[in-house]
Protein backbone atom coordinates (compact mmCIF):
# COMPACT_ATOMS: atom_id res chain seq x y z
CA UNK A 1 0.00 0.00 0.00
CA UNK A 2 0.92 3.63 -0.82
CA UNK A 3 0.23 6.80 0.71
CA UNK A 4 -0.06 9.61 -1.94
CA UNK A 5 0.28 13.16 -1.22
CA UNK A 6 -1.07 15.63 -3.33
CA UNK A 7 -0.86 19.61 -3.36
CA UNK A 8 -3.43 20.94 -5.08
CA UNK A 9 -4.37 24.67 -6.79
CA UNK A 10 -8.02 25.17 -7.51
CA UNK A 11 -10.17 28.31 -8.13
CA UNK A 12 -13.25 27.33 -6.24
CA UNK A 13 -15.68 29.51 -8.50
CA UNK A 14 -17.78 26.84 -9.69
CA UNK A 15 -17.59 24.19 -6.35
CA UNK A 16 -19.67 23.79 -3.47
CA UNK A 17 -16.44 24.10 -1.91
CA UNK A 18 -14.17 21.12 -0.91
CA UNK A 19 -16.12 18.14 0.71
CA UNK A 20 -17.98 15.57 -1.28
CA UNK A 21 -21.58 16.05 -0.85
CA UNK A 22 -25.05 14.77 -2.90
CA UNK A 23 -26.27 17.04 -6.32
CA UNK A 24 -23.46 19.72 -6.17
CA UNK A 25 -20.11 19.72 -7.81
CA UNK A 26 -17.03 19.73 -4.98
CA UNK A 27 -13.75 19.65 -5.63
CA UNK A 28 -12.93 16.36 -3.65
CA UNK A 29 -15.07 14.85 -5.55
CA UNK A 30 -14.14 15.60 -8.99
CA UNK A 31 -10.42 15.04 -7.69
CA UNK A 32 -11.84 11.61 -6.46
CA UNK A 33 -13.27 10.79 -9.98
CA UNK A 34 -10.09 11.68 -11.92
CA UNK A 35 -8.31 9.46 -9.63
CA UNK A 36 -10.51 6.77 -10.59
CA UNK A 37 -10.58 6.74 -14.10
CA UNK A 38 -6.95 7.06 -13.58
CA UNK A 39 -5.97 4.06 -10.90
CA UNK A 40 -9.38 1.72 -11.78
CA UNK A 41 -9.74 1.90 -8.10
CA UNK A 42 -12.09 3.72 -6.01
CA UNK A 43 -9.99 6.14 -3.95
CA UNK A 44 -10.47 8.07 -0.74
CA UNK A 45 -9.15 11.44 -0.57
CA UNK A 46 -8.27 12.92 2.88
CA UNK A 47 -7.89 16.94 2.63
CA UNK A 48 -6.80 19.14 4.90
CA UNK A 49 -9.78 21.03 5.69
CA UNK A 50 -12.71 21.84 3.96
CA UNK A 51 -13.10 25.07 1.88
CA UNK A 52 -15.95 26.45 1.40
CA UNK A 53 -18.04 27.28 -1.81
CA UNK A 54 -16.25 29.61 -3.96
CA UNK A 55 -13.66 29.46 -1.98
CA UNK A 56 -10.06 29.00 -3.82
CA UNK A 57 -6.84 27.81 -2.82
CA UNK A 58 -3.16 27.86 -4.35
CA UNK A 59 -1.99 25.24 -1.94
CA UNK A 60 -4.60 22.53 -0.40
CA UNK A 61 -2.84 18.86 0.16
CA UNK A 62 -4.60 16.25 0.78
CA UNK A 63 -3.79 12.21 0.46
CA UNK A 64 -5.20 9.00 -0.25
CA UNK A 65 -4.09 5.23 0.07
CA UNK A 66 -3.52 3.13 -2.79
CA UNK A 67 -2.15 -0.38 -3.85
CA UNK A 68 -1.52 1.17 -7.38
CA UNK A 69 2.00 0.80 -8.66
CA UNK A 70 1.39 3.48 -11.46
CA UNK A 71 4.58 5.95 -11.26
CA UNK A 72 3.97 9.16 -8.83
CA UNK A 73 4.39 11.48 -11.98
CA UNK A 74 1.09 9.77 -13.17
CA UNK A 75 -0.41 11.44 -10.14
CA UNK A 76 0.88 14.62 -11.06
CA UNK A 77 0.89 15.17 -15.27
CA UNK A 78 -1.35 12.21 -15.57
CA UNK A 79 -3.81 13.38 -13.36
CA UNK A 80 -3.46 16.80 -14.25
CA UNK A 81 -4.53 15.76 -18.29
CA UNK A 82 -7.58 14.37 -16.54
CA UNK A 83 -8.72 17.32 -14.18
CA UNK A 84 -10.85 20.18 -15.65
CA UNK A 85 -9.43 23.46 -16.24
CA UNK A 86 -9.99 24.94 -12.39
CA UNK A 87 -8.19 22.02 -10.80
CA UNK A 88 -4.23 21.54 -10.90
CA UNK A 89 -1.93 19.02 -8.98
CA UNK A 90 0.91 21.12 -8.27
CA UNK A 91 3.15 17.93 -6.68
CA UNK A 92 2.86 14.34 -6.19
CA UNK A 93 5.09 13.02 -3.51
CA UNK A 94 5.47 9.54 -1.58
CA UNK A 95 4.09 10.18 1.76
CA UNK A 96 4.50 7.75 5.24
CA UNK A 97 1.88 5.74 5.30
CA UNK A 98 1.10 7.42 8.59
CA UNK A 99 0.77 10.63 7.07
CA UNK A 100 -2.68 12.28 7.17
CA UNK A 101 -3.46 15.28 5.64
CA UNK A 102 -6.20 17.03 8.20
CA UNK A 103 -4.56 15.33 10.98
CA UNK A 104 -0.91 15.64 10.85
CA UNK A 105 -1.36 19.32 9.71
CA UNK A 106 0.73 22.05 12.19
CA UNK A 107 -0.66 24.72 10.68
CA UNK A 108 -2.18 26.62 8.02
CA UNK A 109 -2.01 29.89 6.47
CA UNK A 110 -4.78 31.66 4.54
CA UNK A 111 -4.99 34.73 2.44
CA UNK A 112 -8.07 37.20 1.83
CA UNK A 113 -8.16 39.39 -0.99
CA UNK A 114 -9.64 43.02 -1.00
CA UNK A 115 -9.97 45.20 -3.82
CA UNK A 116 -10.38 48.83 -2.13
CA UNK A 117 -11.14 51.41 -5.04
CA UNK A 118 -14.55 53.35 -6.48
CA UNK A 119 -15.10 50.68 -9.55
CA UNK A 120 -15.91 47.08 -9.55
CA UNK A 121 -13.15 45.26 -11.59
CA UNK A 122 -14.07 42.80 -14.12
CA UNK A 123 -10.40 41.20 -13.80
CA UNK A 124 -11.23 41.07 -9.77
CA UNK A 125 -14.51 39.72 -9.92
CA UNK A 126 -14.12 35.95 -8.64
CA UNK A 127 -10.89 36.58 -6.92
CA UNK A 128 -11.45 39.67 -4.34
CA UNK A 129 -13.99 41.09 -2.25
CA UNK A 130 -14.88 44.51 -3.73
CA UNK A 131 -15.14 47.57 -1.03
CA UNK A 132 -15.57 50.94 -2.55
CA UNK A 133 -15.57 52.80 0.45
CA UNK A 134 -11.88 54.12 1.58
CA UNK A 135 -10.89 51.73 3.89
CA UNK A 136 -7.99 53.08 6.65
CA UNK A 137 -5.87 50.54 6.75
CA UNK A 138 -3.56 51.93 9.66
CA UNK A 139 -6.59 50.62 11.57
CA UNK A 140 -6.91 47.12 10.54
CA UNK A 141 -3.72 46.87 10.68
CA UNK A 142 -4.01 47.68 14.75
CA UNK A 143 -6.64 45.43 14.68
CA UNK A 144 -4.50 42.80 13.30
CA UNK A 145 -1.76 43.10 15.63
CA UNK A 146 -4.01 42.14 18.30
CA UNK A 147 -4.83 38.72 16.84
CA UNK A 148 -1.29 36.69 17.30
CA UNK A 149 -1.67 34.62 20.25
CA UNK A 150 -4.72 31.47 21.76
CA UNK A 151 -8.09 33.39 21.86
CA UNK A 152 -11.45 31.77 21.40
CA UNK A 153 -12.83 32.20 18.57
CA UNK A 154 -16.43 31.67 19.17
CA UNK A 155 -17.46 35.16 17.86
CA UNK A 156 -16.60 34.24 14.32
CA UNK A 157 -17.41 30.49 13.32
CA UNK A 158 -19.83 30.09 10.56
CA UNK A 159 -23.13 29.07 12.91
CA UNK A 160 -24.14 26.03 13.76
CA UNK A 161 -20.56 24.31 13.04
CA UNK A 162 -21.08 23.16 16.56
CA UNK A 163 -16.53 22.72 17.52
CA UNK A 164 -16.13 21.80 20.67
CA UNK A 165 -13.08 23.56 21.65
CA UNK A 166 -13.27 26.95 19.50
CA UNK A 167 -10.03 28.34 21.17
CA UNK A 168 -6.99 28.55 18.22
CA UNK A 169 -3.52 29.71 18.35
CA UNK A 170 -2.78 32.42 15.94
CA UNK A 171 0.43 32.64 14.88
CA UNK A 172 0.77 35.67 12.88
CA UNK A 173 -1.52 38.22 11.09
CA UNK A 174 -0.59 41.22 8.78
CA UNK A 175 -2.37 43.51 5.99
CA UNK A 176 -0.64 44.47 3.34
CA UNK A 177 -1.44 47.09 0.66
CA UNK A 178 0.03 47.17 -2.79
CA UNK A 179 -0.90 49.56 -6.18
CA UNK A 180 -4.52 49.90 -7.28
CA UNK A 181 -6.45 49.61 -4.06
CA UNK A 182 -5.32 45.71 -3.63
CA UNK A 183 -5.49 44.54 -0.08
CA UNK A 184 -4.23 41.25 1.41
CA UNK A 185 -4.54 40.02 4.81
CA UNK A 186 -2.49 37.16 5.86
CA UNK A 187 -2.95 34.70 8.84
CA UNK A 188 -0.99 31.59 9.93
CA UNK A 189 -2.50 29.78 12.23
CA UNK A 190 -2.40 26.02 13.95
CA UNK A 191 -6.03 25.59 13.52
CA UNK A 192 -9.29 27.53 12.32
CA UNK A 193 -12.77 27.49 12.83
CA UNK A 194 -15.36 27.41 10.02
CA UNK A 195 -15.93 30.44 8.40
CA UNK A 196 -12.98 31.95 11.19
CA UNK A 197 -11.13 34.16 8.29
CA UNK A 198 -14.35 35.57 6.99
CA UNK A 199 -15.89 36.29 10.22
CA UNK A 200 -12.53 37.95 11.06
CA UNK A 201 -12.20 39.69 7.61
CA UNK A 202 -15.53 41.45 7.94
CA UNK A 203 -15.04 42.73 11.11
CA UNK A 204 -11.46 44.36 9.92
CA UNK A 205 -13.22 46.06 7.43
CA UNK A 206 -15.79 47.68 9.56
CA UNK A 207 -12.91 48.72 11.50
CA UNK A 208 -11.45 50.23 8.14
CA UNK A 209 -14.63 51.90 7.76
CA UNK A 210 -14.82 53.39 10.73
CA UNK A 211 -17.38 51.90 11.89
CA UNK A 212 -16.01 50.15 14.91
CA UNK A 213 -12.75 50.83 16.28
CA UNK A 214 -9.61 48.60 16.45
CA UNK A 215 -10.22 47.51 19.84
CA UNK A 216 -13.42 45.94 18.94
CA UNK A 217 -11.72 42.72 17.45
CA UNK A 218 -9.93 42.33 20.89
CA UNK A 219 -12.99 42.62 22.98
CA UNK A 220 -15.09 40.35 20.76
CA UNK A 221 -12.04 37.65 21.29
CA UNK A 222 -12.71 37.96 25.35
CA UNK A 223 -16.54 38.19 25.17
CA UNK A 224 -17.24 35.80 22.22
CA UNK A 225 -20.38 37.88 21.47
CA UNK A 226 -20.80 36.98 17.66
CA UNK A 227 -23.62 39.31 17.42
CA UNK A 228 -21.45 42.18 17.65
CA UNK A 229 -18.49 41.08 15.00
CA UNK A 230 -19.10 42.58 11.00
CA UNK A 231 -20.64 40.99 8.57
CA UNK A 232 -19.04 37.75 6.83
CA UNK A 233 -16.75 38.57 4.24
CA UNK A 234 -17.41 37.07 0.53
CA UNK A 235 -16.19 33.38 -0.10
CA UNK A 236 -14.45 34.61 -3.57
CA UNK A 237 -11.50 36.89 -1.38
CA UNK A 238 -10.31 33.79 0.71
CA UNK A 239 -7.24 31.88 -0.86
CA UNK A 240 -6.04 28.81 1.35
CA UNK A 241 -2.44 29.28 0.99
CA UNK A 242 -0.20 26.94 2.50
CA UNK A 243 -0.71 24.05 4.89
CA UNK A 244 2.40 23.14 7.42
CA UNK A 245 3.41 19.38 8.49
CA UNK B 1 -24.19 67.69 -27.96
CA UNK B 2 -21.57 66.32 -25.35
CA UNK B 3 -18.45 63.84 -26.25
CA UNK B 4 -17.92 61.83 -23.27
CA UNK B 5 -15.24 59.82 -22.47
CA UNK B 6 -15.19 56.30 -21.15
CA UNK B 7 -12.41 54.37 -19.58
CA UNK B 8 -13.15 50.71 -19.12
CA UNK B 9 -12.21 47.27 -18.06
CA UNK B 10 -12.71 44.17 -18.77
CA UNK B 11 -12.17 40.26 -18.95
CA UNK B 12 -12.11 39.33 -22.75
CA UNK B 13 -12.56 35.89 -21.86
CA UNK B 14 -16.74 35.40 -23.48
CA UNK B 15 -16.02 38.33 -26.43
CA UNK B 16 -15.09 38.17 -29.69
CA UNK B 17 -12.86 40.58 -28.31
CA UNK B 18 -14.02 44.57 -28.73
CA UNK B 19 -15.26 45.64 -32.23
CA UNK B 20 -18.89 44.59 -33.29
CA UNK B 21 -19.55 41.82 -35.38
CA UNK B 22 -22.18 39.81 -36.99
CA UNK B 23 -23.41 36.62 -34.42
CA UNK B 24 -20.63 37.16 -31.93
CA UNK B 25 -20.30 39.12 -28.33
CA UNK B 26 -18.34 42.11 -28.31
CA UNK B 27 -17.32 44.36 -26.14
CA UNK B 28 -17.87 47.63 -27.86
CA UNK B 29 -21.44 45.68 -28.77
CA UNK B 30 -22.33 45.09 -24.89
CA UNK B 31 -21.65 48.71 -24.23
CA UNK B 32 -23.30 50.59 -26.48
CA UNK B 33 -26.39 48.45 -25.52
CA UNK B 34 -25.96 49.21 -22.40
CA UNK B 35 -25.74 53.24 -23.33
CA UNK B 36 -29.07 52.29 -25.74
CA UNK B 37 -31.05 51.54 -22.62
CA UNK B 38 -29.92 54.02 -20.33
CA UNK B 39 -29.84 56.76 -22.85
CA UNK B 40 -32.81 55.90 -24.80
CA UNK B 41 -30.99 56.45 -28.14
CA UNK B 42 -28.99 54.46 -30.11
CA UNK B 43 -25.41 54.87 -29.42
CA UNK B 44 -22.06 54.73 -31.30
CA UNK B 45 -18.70 53.85 -29.27
CA UNK B 46 -15.67 54.91 -30.89
CA UNK B 47 -12.86 52.65 -29.00
CA UNK B 48 -8.78 53.68 -28.84
CA UNK B 49 -8.79 50.52 -31.00
CA UNK B 50 -9.72 46.98 -31.37
CA UNK B 51 -8.44 44.44 -29.35
CA UNK B 52 -8.76 40.28 -30.11
CA UNK B 53 -10.95 37.83 -28.72
CA UNK B 54 -9.83 36.35 -25.52
CA UNK B 55 -7.93 39.80 -24.77
CA UNK B 56 -8.44 41.91 -22.05
CA UNK B 57 -8.45 45.85 -20.82
CA UNK B 58 -7.50 47.52 -17.60
CA UNK B 59 -7.38 50.80 -19.44
CA UNK B 60 -9.30 50.89 -22.93
CA UNK B 61 -10.32 54.62 -23.79
CA UNK B 62 -13.82 54.93 -25.58
CA UNK B 63 -15.84 57.77 -26.49
CA UNK B 64 -19.28 58.97 -27.80
CA UNK B 65 -21.32 61.43 -28.86
CA UNK B 66 -24.92 61.67 -27.51
CA UNK B 67 -27.76 65.15 -26.89
CA UNK B 68 -28.75 63.50 -23.83
CA UNK B 69 -28.17 65.47 -20.77
CA UNK B 70 -27.67 62.66 -17.89
CA UNK B 71 -25.43 63.37 -15.40
CA UNK B 72 -21.72 61.96 -16.45
CA UNK B 73 -22.58 59.76 -12.71
CA UNK B 74 -24.98 57.65 -14.63
CA UNK B 75 -22.37 56.89 -17.32
CA UNK B 76 -20.00 55.70 -14.98
CA UNK B 77 -22.34 54.03 -11.59
CA UNK B 78 -25.69 53.54 -13.82
CA UNK B 79 -23.89 52.36 -16.58
CA UNK B 80 -21.68 49.97 -14.09
CA UNK B 81 -25.23 48.45 -12.91
CA UNK B 82 -26.54 47.48 -16.51
CA UNK B 83 -23.03 46.04 -17.88
CA UNK B 84 -22.24 42.38 -16.99
CA UNK B 85 -20.01 41.64 -14.38
CA UNK B 86 -16.69 41.02 -16.82
CA UNK B 87 -17.30 44.97 -18.26
CA UNK B 88 -17.13 47.96 -16.12
CA UNK B 89 -16.33 51.71 -16.52
CA UNK B 90 -13.60 53.12 -14.43
CA UNK B 91 -14.51 56.92 -14.90
CA UNK B 92 -16.97 58.99 -17.23
CA UNK B 93 -16.05 62.49 -18.26
CA UNK B 94 -16.78 65.47 -20.35
CA UNK B 95 -14.38 65.43 -23.69
CA UNK B 96 -13.95 68.31 -25.96
CA UNK B 97 -16.02 67.66 -28.95
CA UNK B 98 -12.89 66.69 -30.87
CA UNK B 99 -11.92 64.32 -28.96
CA UNK B 100 -11.77 60.91 -30.90
CA UNK B 101 -10.87 57.79 -28.82
CA UNK B 102 -8.84 56.33 -31.63
CA UNK B 103 -7.33 59.37 -33.64
CA UNK B 104 -6.23 61.15 -30.80
CA UNK B 105 -4.39 58.68 -29.05
CA UNK B 106 -0.57 59.40 -28.90
CA UNK B 107 0.69 56.22 -27.23
CA UNK B 108 -0.41 53.09 -25.99
CA UNK B 109 0.88 50.51 -23.43
CA UNK B 110 0.38 46.86 -23.12
CA UNK B 111 1.14 44.19 -20.78
CA UNK B 112 1.62 40.42 -21.38
CA UNK B 113 1.22 37.96 -18.65
CA UNK B 114 2.87 34.43 -18.95
CA UNK B 115 3.18 32.01 -15.87
CA UNK B 116 6.60 30.09 -16.00
CA UNK B 117 6.40 26.63 -14.16
CA UNK B 118 6.29 22.92 -14.16
CA UNK B 119 2.31 22.71 -13.19
CA UNK B 120 -0.81 25.00 -15.08
CA UNK B 121 -2.41 27.48 -13.43
CA UNK B 122 -6.32 27.23 -12.54
CA UNK B 123 -6.25 30.68 -10.98
CA UNK B 124 -4.69 32.29 -13.82
CA UNK B 125 -6.19 30.08 -16.67
CA UNK B 126 -8.14 32.77 -18.46
CA UNK B 127 -5.49 35.31 -17.25
CA UNK B 128 -1.98 34.53 -18.69
CA UNK B 129 -0.26 32.16 -20.97
CA UNK B 130 1.12 29.36 -19.14
CA UNK B 131 4.78 28.02 -20.42
CA UNK B 132 6.57 24.71 -18.56
CA UNK B 133 9.70 24.92 -19.82
CA UNK B 134 11.88 27.18 -17.30
CA UNK B 135 12.69 30.33 -19.95
CA UNK B 136 15.70 32.47 -20.01
CA UNK B 137 14.51 35.65 -19.22
CA UNK B 138 18.32 37.41 -19.39
CA UNK B 139 17.90 36.28 -22.79
CA UNK B 140 14.65 37.59 -23.35
CA UNK B 141 15.07 40.95 -22.24
CA UNK B 142 18.53 41.00 -23.95
CA UNK B 143 16.30 40.77 -27.32
CA UNK B 144 13.58 43.45 -25.50
CA UNK B 145 16.39 46.07 -25.28
CA UNK B 146 16.48 45.93 -28.85
CA UNK B 147 12.94 47.32 -29.76
CA UNK B 148 12.77 51.16 -28.18
CA UNK B 149 12.90 52.86 -31.54
CA UNK B 150 10.94 52.98 -35.20
CA UNK B 151 10.43 49.84 -36.84
CA UNK B 152 9.13 47.46 -39.76
CA UNK B 153 7.03 45.65 -37.66
CA UNK B 154 5.83 43.67 -40.83
CA UNK B 155 7.20 39.89 -39.22
CA UNK B 156 4.72 40.55 -36.35
CA UNK B 157 1.67 41.52 -38.04
CA UNK B 158 -1.50 38.98 -37.93
CA UNK B 159 -1.98 38.09 -41.39
CA UNK B 160 -4.29 39.45 -43.69
CA UNK B 161 -4.45 42.55 -41.23
CA UNK B 162 -3.43 45.00 -44.78
CA UNK B 163 -1.71 47.90 -42.28
CA UNK B 164 -0.65 50.03 -45.43
CA UNK B 165 2.64 51.62 -43.42
CA UNK B 166 4.10 48.38 -40.92
CA UNK B 167 6.57 51.30 -39.10
CA UNK B 168 5.50 51.81 -35.48
CA UNK B 169 8.00 53.93 -32.89
CA UNK B 170 8.39 51.61 -29.28
CA UNK B 171 8.62 54.29 -26.79
CA UNK B 172 9.59 52.03 -24.04
CA UNK B 173 9.96 47.57 -23.82
CA UNK B 174 10.94 45.46 -20.49
CA UNK B 175 10.24 42.32 -19.02
CA UNK B 176 9.92 42.23 -15.03
CA UNK B 177 10.02 38.79 -13.27
CA UNK B 178 7.70 38.17 -9.85
CA UNK B 179 7.33 35.44 -7.31
CA UNK B 180 5.58 32.27 -8.40
CA UNK B 181 7.27 32.07 -12.16
CA UNK B 182 5.28 35.39 -12.99
CA UNK B 183 6.38 37.47 -16.04
CA UNK B 184 5.74 40.26 -17.42
CA UNK B 185 6.54 42.16 -20.62
CA UNK B 186 5.01 45.75 -20.43
CA UNK B 187 5.61 47.75 -24.28
CA UNK B 188 4.97 51.58 -25.13
CA UNK B 189 4.44 52.38 -28.34
CA UNK B 190 2.93 55.59 -30.06
CA UNK B 191 1.20 52.78 -32.13
CA UNK B 192 0.40 48.76 -33.04
CA UNK B 193 -0.07 46.76 -35.53
CA UNK B 194 -2.70 44.14 -35.25
CA UNK B 195 -0.94 41.34 -33.59
CA UNK B 196 2.09 42.62 -32.96
CA UNK B 197 2.63 42.27 -29.47
CA UNK B 198 1.64 38.53 -29.12
CA UNK B 199 3.83 38.20 -32.49
CA UNK B 200 7.17 40.04 -30.37
CA UNK B 201 6.04 37.99 -27.64
CA UNK B 202 5.85 34.40 -29.33
CA UNK B 203 8.94 35.23 -30.24
CA UNK B 204 10.91 36.71 -27.62
CA UNK B 205 9.50 32.96 -25.88
CA UNK B 206 11.41 30.80 -28.48
CA UNK B 207 14.37 32.77 -27.59
CA UNK B 208 13.65 32.40 -23.97
CA UNK B 209 13.71 28.59 -24.58
CA UNK B 210 16.90 28.73 -26.06
CA UNK B 211 15.24 27.51 -29.38
CA UNK B 212 16.39 31.01 -31.04
CA UNK B 213 19.02 34.06 -30.28
CA UNK B 214 18.46 37.36 -28.90
CA UNK B 215 19.58 38.69 -31.61
CA UNK B 216 16.60 37.01 -33.47
CA UNK B 217 14.31 40.17 -33.02
CA UNK B 218 16.34 42.70 -34.36
CA UNK B 219 17.14 40.42 -37.54
CA UNK B 220 13.30 40.15 -37.68
CA UNK B 221 12.58 44.03 -37.73
CA UNK B 222 15.65 44.94 -40.03
CA UNK B 223 14.50 41.81 -42.86
CA UNK B 224 10.54 41.67 -42.48
CA UNK B 225 11.19 37.97 -42.39
CA UNK B 226 7.28 36.51 -40.87
CA UNK B 227 8.41 33.01 -41.47
CA UNK B 228 10.90 32.81 -39.40
CA UNK B 229 9.20 34.44 -36.09
CA UNK B 230 8.02 32.64 -33.68
CA UNK B 231 4.80 31.09 -33.25
CA UNK B 232 2.40 34.11 -31.81
CA UNK B 233 1.26 34.20 -27.97
CA UNK B 234 -2.01 33.29 -26.85
CA UNK B 235 -4.70 35.91 -26.29
CA UNK B 236 -5.52 35.32 -22.71
CA UNK B 237 -1.89 36.45 -21.46
CA UNK B 238 -2.55 40.36 -23.27
CA UNK B 239 -3.82 43.09 -21.69
CA UNK B 240 -4.38 46.87 -22.75
CA UNK B 241 -3.24 48.94 -19.89
CA UNK B 242 -3.07 52.33 -20.56
CA UNK B 243 -4.00 55.07 -23.78
CA UNK B 244 -2.25 58.44 -23.27
CA UNK B 245 -3.68 61.10 -25.33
Amino acid sequence: MRNIRLLLEYDGTRYHGWQRQKNAATVQETVEAALARLTGEEVRLIGSGRTDAGVHARGQVANFRTPSRIPLKAFHEGLNSMLPDDIAVLEAQEAPLNFHARKSAQAKTYEYRILNRGSRSPLHHHHAWWVAQPLNVAAMAQAAATLPGEHDFSAFQASGSGIRNPRRRILAARWETREGGRLTFTITATGFLRGMVRGLTGTMVEIGRGKAQPGLLEELLASGHRHLAGPTAPPQGLYLVEVVY
